[in-house]
């Protein structure tokens, strides 16, 4: 077998999310209906570097699947980009080695969270930015993301009852900007690793923070009870993208 | 009767465009349909400044209407607002003379066409843009589009068999740029007025140019021979958007 990488975009607005439900459209579904026909009939496994939810979208979300021949990578692109439906985009295709893994391999995340802060908001954008129709004070989340840096038990930031045992997580890049053109504010995180909701959880928090319904030193307060009842309401997965993946080998 | 202007912005993706049709949903249906409950089941007209087209968005259409007594104009905004589609967005609403006119009233119009020129396109902009997968030069476009500026007989980049007379129009700006964060080309046009599909057959000659298809002299020999025929194709209506109307009175 020939094990292939991809980078692929998706509007994340049809889909339950990347991973395949018992209900409901998935991007791994319909790449790996793609890629079955484009494999004689064969079914093709894919693996997806991270799980977005439900109406998160993606500019560089990573996968790999096997295909039993070599095959000429643009050519291997062109045909899942056109075959796959119009919500889902094939940037890059390469060939890897038997040993990579999308999601188990070390790598670097980086998402973007877009807050609509407009009144009204924009409704070219309804399903690509959560809409914030309160005043924000920039200044106060700017002080306030910085204690996100670093490495931190992120109990408080994930949804509770998630299985994952270890909630210790590593975020390297925390920032909030305005964007000059749209007025929007853009969230930018890094980290080795997400927990669940994590970042649509600290985005809600820092709302409330920039707000001023709760203290700069939440985010501490947060960590440090790992407590989601600390954190603010979990923001809306439509403001979320997964812009990069980055593995460590080529970092 | 008290009179009425209103600024409102929409996606036009799922409109068949401003105007009541027989078949399909209009912006101006959903607005009189909301203003109707507004104003205790009694039918209101609204009239717009621009009938865009299906697929075509607007960031500043203004409208106006005619209502039985005057109201608060920022809970009349509210209320239009959060009871229409949440495709459509009512930035603002004043009261103005009885002889304001929406469409009548001398004005100047300004649109933007956005191409997505990336290969691949990016999903998320695929009703937001015309997607363009080929070269593009856009020194060349620079220099086309300056043709377009001042005062012409428009006749070769109107759809044929439209039945306006009057084919001369001035334009006053008309600008290409790429957008330095997402490489689209930016296609700005104001003017006095424009002819239905002028704006979609302007920017389809100019891609043609921008690619080297068609020389940089096109446009002119477009507007002397009045000849849709030497004219490039329409460029798709999910590019254009109506960015501003300004009246006269305010210049």
């Amino acid at each position: 077998m020939v094990r292939y990488k991809a980078v692929i975009s998706y509007d994340g607005t049809l889909f339950v999310g990347f991973q395949r439900q018992s209900q409901g459209r998935s991007v791994q579904e319909e790449l790996e209906k793609t890629l079955q026909k484009l494999n004689s009939g064969q079914p093709v496994q894919v693996h997806g570097a991270g799980r977005t939810d439900s109406g998160v979208h993606a500019y560089g979300q990573v996968v790999h699947f096997d295909l039993p021949q070599v095959r000429d990578e643009e050519k291997l692109r062109f045909g899942l980009d056109t075959q796959s439906p119009e919500d889902i985009d094939v940037i890059s295709i390469e060939q890897v080695s038997d040993d990579f893994h999308a999601r188990y391999n070390k790598h670097n995340k980086t998402y973007e969270f877009l807050v609509d802060i407009g009144r009204p908001k924009n409704p070219m954008m309804r399903y690509y930015a959560t809409h914030y129709p309160y005043p924000v004070n920039v200044e106060l989340i700017q002080e306030a993301i910085k204690d996100l840096l670093g490495e931190h038990d992120f109990t408080g930031f994930t949804a509770a009852g998630t299985s994952v045992k270890n909630k210790v997580r590593t975020i390297t890049h925390a920032s909030v900007e305005v964007d000059i053109k749209t007025g929007f504010l853009i969230f930018t995180f890094s980290g080795t690793g997400f927990l669940y909701k994590q970042i649509r959880n600290m985005v809600g928090t820092l709302l409330k923070i920039g707000n001023g319904r709760m203290p700069v030193s939440q985010i501490q307060a947060v960590l440090e009870a790992r407590d989601r009842n600390l954190a603010g309401p979990t923001a809306a997965g439509n403001g979320l993208y997964l812009k990069e993946v980055i593995y460590r080998d080529s970092l």
